[in-house]
């Protein structure tokens, strides 16, 4: 198995994430779906619907990763310029695909016809392909290491499942979690010297306060199944000794 | 009125948001919080518990808004790093606060005393305030016009709470929202027009599809309650004129 790690960024934009107004739910839906997909998500940068804000944030990320995600910024209006900022940031021109003008046509024949603002969905960076969207119509676009995708969540996860398992990647991170009732300042110690004895192993501690008491979950990472064991194993040995008592999947 | 935007980044520190594990919730907590102080949030990065990426995100994000806050990653374990990446980021050494201190072992008398571990959240840039923590002892942070804050949602809510009123900003941006039973596509016309007729004004366009019908929530937003007011009016009497009857206060 290669040790290559493969990885990759998302770009939300959307002024109505940066207002408060709409709680963000892609990033952890791309995070999830990535994971499965043997892809790591490094980054995440939110802007605002600015085109220069994301011609900036789109290209480190896209030459610095071997995928790029964007979600929103893709329907008819006036304030969707996602289109637009990618092909400046790639310096291509904007085209009409002629496979998403057909799915648009067909989309809105019986939902009042393809007006000019509904055709704006049609608009690409020249040399794109389309991802598929069962849900509106309006399809997600591809150009070359670049995902662009929809903002509404449901539409997103149903392009993500249109790419599934075609996108290459590496061995994916496999976790464990372990619970404990413990404050995460009694334990750091531990947690530190195991890690440190598993080499490709990583633990994070995640503290809760519930029904009066301190806990803390720990969620052991690795992509070998044989360092993962290892490491779980340890850990909860430690916590045992130290008179912590472990909860095998967390708390 | 002064017309000086006040704008804000913010980094969310954590391995636990790009896992997937965690849903953030403070991008948006921050966002409403700011937009009381009459400072907009205006990007966001989030990136995992590695110090070259905390800096490199928190140096251009430092120099071109007026506030730059943090998240996560300042508890007592091996992976909370973020005090020493932003000493790094500024050029200052990491140094125990000794009000900090004073405030943890207080914290801490009745809870099996200052461990090595726990003093770690003493450690502070030098030349660093604090922000009170009134849930968990460990306090926030505060150097120059960066703001390090927990990562666990309910105690950011209480460091933001201890900040409010602190911090100079703007004339807050108001809003009004209103829905109608309309596809999103049929009025973007209306929508681009009406908004560049009310120069300061801004409208977002939220479409949804609820109990097999599509419709739209319309957020208009200006910092001139006249602006905001005119703008309303008229993306309303055009959604009426055009057989869209608009919902005031959205659907």
């Amino acid at each position: 198995m290669s040790d290559r790690i493969w990885t990759a960024a998302l770009v939300v934009i959307g002024d109505e994430i940066l207002s408060g107004r709409t709680q963000d739910k892609n990033i952890a839906q791309l995070a999830s779906w990535l994971n499965v997909q043997g892809i790591r998500l490094r980054e995440v940068r939110v802007v605002p619907d600015v085109e220069e804000a994301i011609v900036e944030a789109v290209n480190p990320l896209r030459a610095r990763n071997d995928y790029l995600f964007t979600t929103g910024g893709i329907g008819p209006t006036h304030d969707d310029i996602t289109v637009d900022a990618i092909a400046k940031a790639l310096g291509v021109p904007v085209v009409i695909h002629p496979e998403a003008r057909a799915i648009l046509a067909d989309y809105y024949e019986t939902r009042g016809g393809l007006t000019e603002a509904r055709l704006r969905m049609a608009r690409v960076p020249e040399g794109a392909d389309l991802i598929p969207n069962r849900f509106s119509g309006a399809p997600g676009i591809r150009h070359g290491n670049i995902f662009i995708m929809a903002g509404v969540p449901h539409i997103t996860a149903g392009m993500l499942d249109a790419l599934t398992g075609s996108l290459e990647g590496g061995a994916p991170v496999l976790s464990t979690q372990i619970g404990c009732w413990v404050a995460e300042s009694e334990i750091a110690d531990l947690l530190a010297a195991t890690e440190r004895a598993h080499e490709g192993s990583q633990i994070g501690s995640y503290p809760f306060f519930r029904e009066g008491r301190v806990g803390c979950n720990f969620v052991v990472r690795a992509t070998s199944p044989h360092v993962l064991d290892a490491c779980a194993t340890d850990l909860s040995r430690g916590l045992d000794d130290a008179g912590w008592p472990p909860v095998p999947g967390g708390i």
